[in-house]
């Protein structure tokens, strides 16, 4: 853990107390924060439909992704700035804040005027450009752990970021690779506890490309929570058997309200303890 | 997951309902039930000490290792037969049923006087010599997961414990082997609901060897609850810096009985939820 | 790596020489020493075939298993004593002496009166009652890394053998299980020359179950022998298609001739080599 | 394996002959090609050093690095368009083309002006920006596998750059990150028959990323031959202990010296076998 000796502005030495990152009225870091929608932004319809019921169960962030990094490059690749538009409206209807996925360094100046969130994916973690251009944006940037990567090369990721001069990072646990196949991804829910004893910075988990199977999203969203996550993103679409990307990984709007519901009465009776 | 096909007595298809083991007063798949206690049995005094402490928090079964797998073979091995009557002693006088770990064919029956669940560890899960021997035992049989096996590799070696006759196995996922490094393993709690979904027997959890890291292992207990495990196994040591094995994950009886505090709250705020 | 100051007997530190195992005419540790056979022995005329066609070829032990560790307790187990018979009848009809598995501390006293090597497979790496039990038998010993095990746990096993006063131990690297799903294992290659900078034990390749595709063995081979092996076991079934076990990874007689014939001539390139 | 039939481009079935690459006299696909020198460019005087004895040593290709993608930022990120100038000119003087890695895709217009080869690291290999900005620059790329991706994941980025109308990409096993600590990665070694029978892009190996350890890279490399490899890309440093990257697994020039004379020998005895 050599690379742990590193950290300076992201470490609980430099700074004690828990950062806490507010976009539109989330307290990301204070409250447990719930991000929803669409693995991809597809049409105004479907995004919007998506929207309206995201906002209905109380998500605080809507989620929509505008680049998708495909495997293939014959996959849908998504909308672009086209897809950030249709976001950007289907959000201010319902008074949502937008996190939103980039992938191009060059792309970040434009995406920040759209997004409020910015958000880098797993297989981006080390793409070093890239985090040090959002570390110059005025957004705050959600960095997921690469699906290869230790809790140590995460946090210097992190680091990048912050050593830019932009201190509104939150941490995304999505799952490690492993040799495991009936799960996409293994979720490491031991990675929340653990960088909360290294970082004041927040840490919420995504189960659904941690799984990439709709039935285990309930039990790892509240598993989740036990464990001290600040937070969830979670994929939700309206017609998850139409989505052009990550169909059998979505919540059925039904589904995410149920989860919504016990998400909160269990955070409740777990702040209750605290009292 | 070819090898999923031929489950069939530890499969849903065959038995749609949960199997509910008993052990004393224990009831395994339908109450949450906690097994703690030492790594080794060391002597009579850290035993008794141990025993009382667990039994005085709450605890549901006793657990202590009297033949220990270590890397080594010059690393302490267990006190064998000599730690057994140790550990039924203890048992004895603060009334809970026991569970140690076997290793070796040629010693069930004799083990099977003593323990009240025999458990087979995580180098020994396709030690298929082992696992026939305890299917023929009339004792019930705490499985662990491999820390290198699929999922559908450990559900066919509860199969072979079950195809003997023995219909009692409790299976416990105790994290598998990734490149992280900063815990010991890495805890799959996404398994918990997965072998939900293909098997009827229950299924618990060890945090203690899954994370090695004393302070991990709350937040991990809370979740593997939230998940919706049957129950946990627990390192507990009156003295864990006088370990002669794994003292660096041992609770230390302060904070287990903090910790079961915690866990009956959840537990009865996710049966009220449900009612 | 801290579970390598408890290597004694098996390190460069106390023997600096290389170990050199005579069995038959083979010199393991010294020449470079071919193991063939059928994973399993299933009759006798498919042993005999196989016998005769790879001590044609050249090979020097012939392999064969009788007790086959199975995922599925409903797939052949393997024909035990009867197959011991049958593999020895062969063995001595070519001359040869065998190797073959054993998956039960009990078995091996009787084993080892019909075996020249006994091996200890992946599964049972760390099985310890085995190892020690192997230890105890006056006949050389083949020990399998485990397919989750690092290089120092594999040495300490090594070492439960050496400390019950059987020196004769050979390594088998044969692949650690990864994420990469196209082959059957991760083939460890860098594994020889980095436990010859450890150890005096002679270390052999299984190309066979590391790849478990017929098609890479040969480059695999080739590879193992120019990065310093001691030799090689090799799956070879007279008709891979009926195999009853593992046939995809067996070879043909007349691709195991070809091999054979490309492996001596690299082995004697090199030799010629280095002097 | 769904992920493969996507390819078109980079398939046999497309193409069912070898590619060859030419760049200056290497001949890559055709010829064992050797890509060599430090892995950062530090000094003038380093690299000029260096690049002597390389060439000296008979190396087809000069490789060294500007931008280095570090684990943490407060480490040396490289010399940028500075050390660009001096790896030109040291490459010049020796006559070799370069290779050198590109990060950021703002990057390769300017970055192809000078480099021969653009080399496309471990973490990016899923960067798609940099994989499509690659495939619209008329330099070859070499594409280095993600220490933590498929097989399938690797040949769809190579799919990725010949998409865009480049059709000289060389692929690059450089390890894969696995639970083994005492090698920096596991190198596959497989996975150059294993893409050979999938597609007709040349492969080589990188066996000084892979080990980390100077010690294991001569017989590495001997192995990446002998498995079919169609070239090594090493580490050199005319003074390791200097290093301000990597300086442990460099060779210095006195041992790749022996190396190359090595690896002559035995490319020589395998193409006499074949004739």
């Amino acid at each position: 853990m050599n690379a742990m000796k590193n950290l300076k502005l992201c470490s609980l030495e430099g700074r004690p107390l828990p950062t806490c990152i507010e976009v539109g009225k989330a307290r990301i870091g204070e409250n447990f924060t719930i991000m929803a929608g669409p693995c991809s932004v597809e049409t105004m319809k479907q995004t919007m439909e998506t929207a309206i019921a995201v906002r209905e169960a109380g998500a605080d962030i809507l989620r929509g992704g505008v680049f998708k990094p495909r495997t293939s490059p014959y996959d849908f690749q998504g909308l672009g700035l086209e897809g950030l538009r249709i976001l950007r409206k289907a959000a201010n209807e319902v008074e949502m804040p937008i996190v939103t996925e980039v992938i191009d360094p060059r792309d970040i100046p434009w995406v920040a005027e759209y997004a409020d969130i910015l958000q880098i994916g797993t297989r981006n973690m080390q793409n070093f450009s890239l985090l040090k251009e959002a570390g110059r944006s005025y957004r705050p940037v959600l960095l997921k752990r690469g699906m290869h990567s230790t809790i140590a090369e995460w946090l210097n990721c992190a680091e990048y970021i912050l050593a830019e001069g932009n201190p509104n990072v939150i941490l995304c646990e999505r799952g490690i690779r492993t040799f495991e196949g009936s799960t996409r991804n293994t979720l490491d829910l031991s990675a929340i506890p653990n960088v909360q004893r290294l970082t004041h910075l927040p840490v919420i988990v995504d189960p659904s490309h941690a799984t990439g199977r709709r039935e285990l999203i309930e039990p790892m969203s509240l598993a989740a929570l036990a464990a001290g996550a600040d937070g969830l993103e979670i994929e939700v679409h309206a017609c998850p058997d139409e989505a052009l990307c990550d169909g059998a990984q979505s919540l059925t709007p039904e589904m995410f309200k149920d989860l919504m519901k016990k998400l909160r009465y269990l955070d409740n009776a777990l702040k209750s303890y605290e009292e």
